[in-house]
């Protein structure tokens, strides 16, 4: 399987060393790279959406924090350990809904704590090592996820999906569109409906451009046309990533993924979410308890210069909803697929 | 009450005479009047969505026939009946799925028939005549409409609404905003949740613009935040105008209605339909038998000037979907609120 995008990159050149990611606010207009070189600077990609996609923000942060750790190295180790504090932090406060990243700094955090007794070179040198292997690790769940997601999908079948969880919410492959990768890699012809995703546009810029690089059919539609094409018999499955899943299988994810999920329930659409473990917060009981991150009206009131909302209005921007775990037909994982998923389906997948 | 805003206006200055029509397509950056004097620029500014919104439209296209026998007024009669006829061809052509369009022209029509031994001059007074009939009777409906309604509302209530159901889209006052109009004049707190309505936004332009001139709370959402405001316990009442009302009660509607529907159904909201009688269309038996206009990609991958989606995806653009009767609470109509619509009660209310 090609790898279609490099979504992070770390560069080694002439004894620097540095992390890139693809700016997104952009794509698909421009493709390029933007270079960070600390936390607060991947933070600052992370809340301003260079990097988004749970699985991307989790490597992302990882990062970040090595970053940290190679800029701190050659302090004594209490101030090391007193400054690399303030990374974790800075990432830690990047955005709030997806568990990713609190997973992946969390492994970081157990990394530091392993070598308590460490000089400072050697603790950065591990701390990258765990990033990378945390960036590595996320592209073989997505393919693993991918094989056992394929086996849903039938020859010929139309998937509705929304936001963008491919390649580029990942390190690479993705999560719902690596399941229809991997469909298609086993010979089925799938085509993709993808929803626009207003208002960042994620569907309309990032996958229909990742379905298009990789000639997959795809057809755009705006959000409010989803209903319609299920009234019509034009959607045979949804396939949507998440960003936090709670203990009992309430799926937190991008902003309108509620709307398709009922609508999916209603007229008998099978609706699956691509989930790796690391997305699953067992510390969480239930959806609502999952924090809900509201961004910048002027996401609402227009879409970046082109503004067109009346002056004067009041905005909600909401960037997330909860779909309860009754309308979730299954959770396709690394460990394979969760029909029905419930409380202790999940306790199950963890013991 | 006041009268917000003037969607349409007859023209009579110097022994000349024209239409203009408010350019809802630049609204609200642009506020600025077009003028029409004959059949065939009246049906591009309804192609367009210069005007937009089913009476409206109807209202529209009846002054555009007016135009045209006044330009044919000097003409012998049979010429005058033939190019006519050609203007009604024209105007009938130019959007297919609001029927007001269709009772407009058929009103017309009548009226032309009645008058089959006048001169051309005699019959273009008449034709102009019953054109501002129309005009002035929407007014008096959307009035009776608003006061029908307002009843449902209690003070307080968050109503959230789709597309632009408002002055804008009638001769004035509006068909659901009318109702919020008539709710608010009777002194009950209402605000409004304006759904943003891709991919013409008329919420985001229109409906928003309206609420803010009125000084009626508005809070604008794109359209895949509903869901989400109703599980929060955020939305009281849906309130939507309508294009065409099959026989059997199904409501054909701004895309994506249906979800807003099915949405307010699984969250025990009441979904309201201010529909004049002139909407519904006894002759078509189903929704399923309403006409679905397709409009251009350019509306799917952008709005304007300013285009984001990736280029090479396909694009499916279906204008308006249909909301099943079962769906619908009750329609709002000038001769009072039909609960639970249905066949025997749509015949009842024309008999």
């Amino acid at each position: 399987m090609t790898q279609a995008v490099v979504t992070l990159r770390w560069m080694n050149e002439s004894g620097k060393q540095w992390l890139e990611m693809i700016d997104q606010t952009r794509l698909p207009a421009v493709f390029e790279y933007l270079s960070y070189d600390s936390a607060q600077g991947v933070a600052e990609g992370i809340r301003t959406m260079v990097v988004r996609g749970a699985p991307a923000i989790g490597v992302a942060a990882a990062y970040g924090v090595a970053l940290e750790a190679l800029q701190l190295r050659n302090l004594p180790r209490a101030e090391f350990d007193q400054r690399l504090q303030q990374g974790f932090e800075v990432l830690a406060e990047s955005r709030p809904t997806a568990v990713n990243l609190f997973w992946a700094l969390n492994r970081m955090h157990v990394c530091w704590q392993q070598h308590g007794t460490a000089d400072a070179v050697t603790l950065s040198d591990e701390l990258l090592k765990e990033a990378k292997a945390i960036h590595s690790e996320d592209v073989d769940i997505n393919l693993a996820m991918g094989a056992a997601g394929a086996a849903l999908l039938s020859d010929g079948a139309r998937v509705l999906t929304h936001c963008n969880a491919g390649a580029l919410a990942t390190a690479g492959h993705g999560t719902a569109l690596g399941v229809i990768r991997s469909a298609v890699a086993s010979g089925k012809r799938i085509s993709v409906i993808a929803d626009e995703t207003r208002p960042f546009l994620q569907g309309a810029r990032l996958t229909a451009w990742e379905m298009v690089q990789e000639k997959i059919p795809v057809t755009l539609i705006t959000d409010n046309m989803a209903g319609h094409m299920m009234a019509r018999g034009e959607v045979d499955a949804v396939i949507v990533g998440t960003d936090r899943v709670a203990a009992n299988g309430d799926v937190a994810n991008k902003i309108g993924t509620y709307m398709v999920a009922v609508l999916a329930h209603r007229h008998g659409i099978p609706f699956y979410v691509a989930c790796p473990l690391s997305t699953i917060d067992m510390k969480i009981a239930r959806g609502e308890d999952i924090p809900i991150e509201e961004r910048s009206p002027l996401e609402v009131t227009g879409y970046r210069d082109c503004q067109w909302a009346a002056a004067g209005v009041m905005v909600r921007n909401p960037s997330f909803d909860v779909t309860p775990a009754e309308l979730v037909t299954a959770l396709i994982t690394e460990k394979g697929v969760i029909h029905q998923p419930d409380m202790y389906k999940l306790r199950q997948l963890f013991s």
